[in-house]
């Protein structure tokens, strides 16, 4: 093996070891805590940092904390400090909780304030040297306290004459993963699940522990590994030494593990003929299961329930409620400090349709809000942020006001489910903040959503944030680059929700990529923009994602959310859209708000333009408060946001040699697929509306495309039309695929523009059933040849598999027959749905 | 897979393909054809660029040529040109013959002086339009001139008003592959065969190609593509069909195949009983075997033997004479337009080493200066630069002017055997370019070697150069990234030998890496010192590279060339050093120049000092041109030499984020390697001339090493001490290694130095049979942990295996104890030879 190949090789293996920055393949593995060296103009600040990193007291979260900062300052300044254990025997870096440094700091007790998993950076002498020392009542607040050090010298902040104390604001700051056993993750991204593995957990848990140690950077204490849709073996007694092995992998760095378990456990792995919450062989049957777990993993977080949805076994089987159900397993954790999360995404999803007065957006209110006080006190009701699903826009949970003698969690999805599922760029901080920001006006003062959930409003004993994250086996854990801001941000906020979102873009560049100004400017903009970016192109003025609810969740499929029980009805018709959700005239779901929120929504001229088709029925001619109608609203924001989504390429490629090579190309190969599908969804959408309204697009661009030639236009050879459904999906409701007879089929047209330079689109269907081949020719000359080897969430033709080729700065010529050559493959068969050919700037 | 897995996938696979810059791994497999995309002011000087490249005539080589304008042009303006043939119908870049443009262009024809392999850039009419043209005589010559077309623009130089001939210097223009049919390389420093695998041609032969392709751009129209010790199976019936697909690979880039012959073919394959060059049957097969070949392949080049040379059989065994067995086999060639290529690499290895008036140098003079004029037209005598072989210093060969009636080529070697071997840097140019510009007097005028070379004094039908490349499957093709430099440099001094050194430096960073002007200046600084430091730190004055001349020709040993017969002496003993080659006194050496230059070297005070130890035996003592003694010169220039490759790491740090981390970071590894390794080498040779001569160095340096500890004085747990051979390739002449028993071994010392930031260095022994782990713990600390992994040519503790693992900015305090802990694998015993701890600055 040469020097290179190993060089190559040794960045794969040490990936997690501290290395010079330049050893190590920026594959984004190492995520925001890369400590990568810094100029030495920024190292000047750092010139009388202490020699040593003095540890006092005994743990594995103490000393996982010491060996961090070792390699956080090796990486920054290319300094490896020694370690000391309970003796300052020069300047020193200390670390240790208050007890651990009662004898020999006095001095920094009674700290007024100082709780739970908060710490305190400050400086002061112990043992006669002046140190920096970093404490807090319990280890991992240390832990976390050093965390926030080297956040700070990864971004040339000072740490000179720090004296700073930091305090979480809600106990709860979780993350789930959707995994399945087999290693599957519902709604995962990135890979398969880096937990399981064919029924077991994986025997290598590196990658684990390395997300553990990503997790406990941002302050997050616990981890639910399994998919909440549980599979009852995770209580089996084969599988706990399985469970053993992760907890360990996590307790390093404080992270504690919880599971999602299944309410029929007792019938479907505890040999009981019921699960009746109610029925005493149950609750004993909890109460041993959890005993015996906690021999295991004494600090076991607790459990995590989905019941009576979707599917998922209930109370409601014995007609008992969720309390019941709760309080079960509540009580048999509650003496080892265990918590139960119970989701509020409860609701039926055999609604009748035709009854207009039937609304999803009520089943977490009419559900839980009956409930409230009677759960126990380590019961959590766990409540995603919106009252449907992670739509791209929804108004705050009307539940979250409805608790107010129960605890609660909000539910955020890090994970891009409705938004783009790391294909597209959606950067989620400003849309969690305003739902986190939104005033629910249930008692005197602001009682905005991150005081009900972290429990400030009405005293609850705990409560908080839980992010479904789903990070995959790909090195970069999430898929896209940049979707681990997501991450970031979830932690940041869960630690501090009054952080603006600008801020965390900030922090997150800054650390993942690089301080240059602009790097930072740009990443910054980009993200700051893209939810609402994202927004523009797909779902317009809460009418939902507007993509297909019944299959993908990615690509536009407006009519798969209408006339079927699942309830994410936007109700879209020839005169008008939107779900009259009024309290006067409609569902009534507007009512479940205090009044002063419901009268806000309850009127049109006071509900917000971006939620009007959420609450209101109106005609497309409604006129917004932005001045536009709905229908020209919807034009034009989908030709601004698919604009906007071309413009990242632009973005991005302004950053050339100043990231490295390999996240600048992965990035930019996913922002040039998203600025195609962005085309793709406008077309679609627009489509829609025009052909559902009957009203023309006031610019006149809506179904009028000069530069595109339809393939089913073009002189077929082998290639046939296919109608494609949703028609809206194809450009012209048409593609061409190969017939099954043909090898290879081709399509060709006769330019006839000017001669001069061109750039040409071929839209084609990359599915994940065959990798076909395509050619472009111009007379006999290849010009560009490319594989449909993708991995889209797509077995068709359609809007999930309808994918952009470029070929930039083309010479064409009038009169040059121009081809496509498509070859198809399995079951793919080299569909494509038209070319566009435009001069080249 | 990921996308971003898959895009690693694809810059792997699709590295021969034209794509943007950004979605290639920068391995450097493209090497000086990357055509990277020009920056956007770079750009605005090709606005005017036609949109067609239009190609004239039929033939693979000018479709190729077609091909890859369009490639260049698309990776550096993004622009994909269109293709035409035989007709202009707009402004185009015209490729064609002077005959194949005759009737479009009759104003062409009658160019002056136009010959051979030469091509013509300019720019006129044709069919009513302005075109840039690229001509020539012959197909070769109009690639030729696309290639130069292309280097122009991605250095960024305009092409308007091209109006410019170029003509290479001599026909002759070759390289020469060792390459064994089991695939391994004889001095190959970069993998496995391009061409054979398990003793037949590989299956796969893209990188054949890809090779002739690099060969091509820089004017190489041969490649003999076997090992001069020669396998006589390439001759054999059922090998034919091998070389034909090689041949066929190379055709399409203008590169002519040729082979290594063995002379005993037609006894060994051919069924007779008898090679001898003058029997008639022996004739025959000679005739009957070539027809054969040329049959298959038309355009084949010719043979290369080695005779009688280091084992291998020839003409000696039936008394007959070099000219006798060349010429049967030129014979044999001639009506083909063959060429045989026998080597003057003749000399008798076992001699006496006793008798003072032996001497190698005289061997090829004395052998064929005999034969001058003896030899058939279309033989050539390869003949090696300096009369030894290839060592860091040579005079050129007085061969060069021995032969007046015969063709001549020179053997450059391109793989680094005595320079490095691609572990060190060591650009050859300058030492290539001071002997084709020597003087040999042999003329009126000035008869430099690179004119009797070419043929121009003698006025020879054919002549000129052949470089031996040996490049390898390592992607970069010849191991270190910088190395290639050699090769480009190699190809154009071949095609014109009047560019210096720094030009082709220049030009080729600029076509490698970037035209930064930052870049530029410093990696051609470092390429145009690296010869000069490299002699620097290993054989000074002429004495030869005093490496290890019985193994791997690597690292150091000065007694290696000594009482031996073969021949590489430098008599060095207790009171001087040096080989007398004069009339007067020596071995006679001298007199084989002509008067001019034998009165140069014939006296001491005319010698240049650094090739003084070449001609002349002197005391230590003897006082230089420089004013310096020998052996105080020799401690200066090793200490010197070390120091700048030592330096040559910052002057590469200085370029992070000017270039591609991939290639910044292989680069960086090989030449922190080679700045311990020049210790390795400065201490050995300073300590064995200390020993030998028992005059100390006045600056006080040599055995005197204040920061180190010999590993045998550490305080040895398992670690037994070691004595290596020679004993001056280690420190003290001692090492430590693992006792066979032990598992695991440590060696500690008690620091005592003033409490700071220190910089670590370990020199251990890594040999390429077994793969030791090394830790350096401080105290209970692990401060840094590697593994021994290298595959240097060493299977033993010594000068090859000597490597050094430097730990930077260490806190350490006095009583601290810091260990070495060693854990053997295979046969290689965790040595290593001692620590030095320096202050960091």
């Amino acid at each position: 093996m040469s020097v290179y190949q190993k060089l190559v090789t040794l960045g794969v293996l040490l990936l997690s070891m501290a290395l010079p920055c330049h050893l190590r393949a920026e594959t984004g593995y190492d995520a925001w805590l890369r400590y990568s060296v810094l100029t030495d103009s920024e190292r000047v600040k750092y010139g009388s940092l202490p020699a040593s990193v003095v540890v006092f007291g005994e743990s594995t979260v103490l000393h996982a904390a010491q060996q961090e900062m070792v390699r956080g300052v090796q990486g920054m300044l290319g300094r490896i400090l020694r370690v000391g254990k309970d003796q300052v025997e020069e300047k020193a870096i200390v670390l240790g909780t208050l007890d651990g440094l009662r004898s020999v700091a006095p001095w920094l007790q009674g700290r007024e304030g100082l709780h739970a998993d908060g710490f305190w950076l400050t400086t002061g002498k112990i043992q006669g040297f002046d140190c920096v020392i970093i404490t807090a009542l319990k280890d991992r607040g240390v832990l976390y306290g050093m965390f926030a050090f080297l956040s700070k010298m990864a971004r040339n902040e000072s740490v000179a004459a720090l004296n700073e104390v930091q305090q979480p604001y809600a106990p709860i700051r979780w993350v789930d993963q959707w995994d399945n056993l087999d290693g599957r993750i519902e709604r995962g991204y990135a890979g398969p699940s880096i937990f399981f593995d064919n029924g077991n957990v994986r025997g290598d848990l590196t990658r684990a522990r390395d997300y553990a140690r990503l997790l406990a950077s941002i302050g997050i204490n616990g981890c639910t590994i399994n998919n909440v849709n549980a599979d009852p073996r995770v209580l089996e007694d084969s599988f706990l030494p399985e469970l053993t092995r992760v907890a360990d992998a996590f307790r390093l760095w404080g992270v504690q593990l919880a599971i999602s378990v299944n309410l029929s456990s007792p019938k479907a792995v505890g040999g009981l003929d019921t699960f009746d919450p109610l029925d005493p062989r149950v609750e004993q049957w909890w109460r041993k299961r959890v005993d015996v777990l906690y021999r295991e993993i004494p600090d076991f977080a607790g459990f995590v329930i989905k019941a009576d949805s979707e599917g998922q076994a209930g109370p409601s089987t014995y007609n008992r409620t969720a309390a019941d159900a709760a309080n079960v397993i509540a009580r048999a954790l509650k003496p080892h400090g265990g918590i139960v999360f119970y989701r509020a995404f409860v609701y039926n999803h055999h609604l009748d349709w035709r009854e207009p007065k039937n609304d999803r957006a009520k089943a977490a209110y009419d559900f839980f809000h009956p409930l409230d006080g009677k759960f126990e006190d380590n019961v959590i009701i766990q409540i995603k942020h919106g009252p449907i699903d992670f739509q791209v826009r929804e108004p705050a949970s009307p539940l979250f006001g409805g608790l107010r003698s129960t605890n609660q969690a909000i539910e955020l999805q890090v994970t891009q489910e409705y938004m783009g599922q790391q294909r597209h760029l959606c950067f989620l901080a400003p849309m969690w903040k305003e739902v986190l920001d939104f005033d629910l006006h249930v008692g005197g003062g602001q009682t905005p959503v991150k005081d009900l959930v972290a429990g400030k409003v009405f005293h609850r004993p705990t409560g908080g944030f839980v992010g479904v994250v789903n990070v995959g086996m790909d090195a970069n854990w999430l898929g896209h680059p940049l979707a681990m801001a997501n991450l970031y941000a979830f932690g940041r906020l869960a630690w501090n929700p009054n952080l603006s979102a600008s801020t965390l873009a900030d922090e997150w560049t800054r650390l993942s990529f690089s301080s240059d100004p602009i790097v930072v400017k740009t990443i910054g903009a980009m993200q700051v923009a893209s939810w609402h970016v994202y927004e523009s192109y797909t779902g317009p003025l809460g009418a939902g994602t507007l993509t297909d609810i019944l299959g993908s969740h990615y690509g536009p499929d407006v009519d798969s959310s209408e006339r079927n029980g699942w309830g994410q009805w936007h109700r879209g018709d020839h005169e008008g859209i939107g779900m009259d959700r009024t309290v006067s005239t409609g569902t009534g779901y507007s009512g479940e708000y205090t009044a002063a929120v419901a009268t806000l929504y309850e009127s049109i001229a006071t509900t917000p333009d971006e939620l009007l088709l959420f609450f209101h029925h109106v005609p497309y001619t409604h006129v917004l408060h932005s001045g536009k109608t709905v229908i020209q609203h919807i034009y034009d924001s989908h030709y601004q946001g698919a604009e906007q989504a071309q413009h990242y390429v632009h973005q991005w490629e302004s950053l050339k040699g100043r990231i490295d090579d390999e996240r600048y190309a992965a990035v930019l190969a996913r922002l040039e697929y998203q600025a195609g599908h962005a085309i793709v969804w406008r077309d679609a959408i627009c489509t829609w509306f025009r052909r559902m309204s009957g009203i023309a697009d006031a610019e006149k661009r809506v179904g009028n495309y000069p530069d595109r030639t339809e393939a089913e236009s073009m002189q077929l050879e082998g290639y046939v039309p296919l109608d494609v459904m949703p028609p809206e999906n194809a450009s012209g409701g048409k593609a061409v695929e190969c017939s099954p007879e043909a090898h290879r089929c081709v399509a060709s047209l006769r330019f006839a523009a000017p001669a001069g330079w061109y750039e040409l689109d071929v839209q084609y269907f990359d599915q994940n059933n065959g990798e076909s081949t395509f050619r472009l020719l111009v007379g006999e000359q290849v010009i560009d040849e490319w594989v449909a080897d993708d991995h889209l969430p797509a077995v068709k033709v359609g809007g999930d598999s309808s994918t952009r080729h470029r070929t930039k700065k083309l010479a064409l010529r009038p009169g040059d027959r121009v081809r496509i050559e498509g070859t198809p493959d399995g079951r793919e068969h080299a569909a494509f749905d038209y070319i566009e050919i435009r001069p080249a700037n």
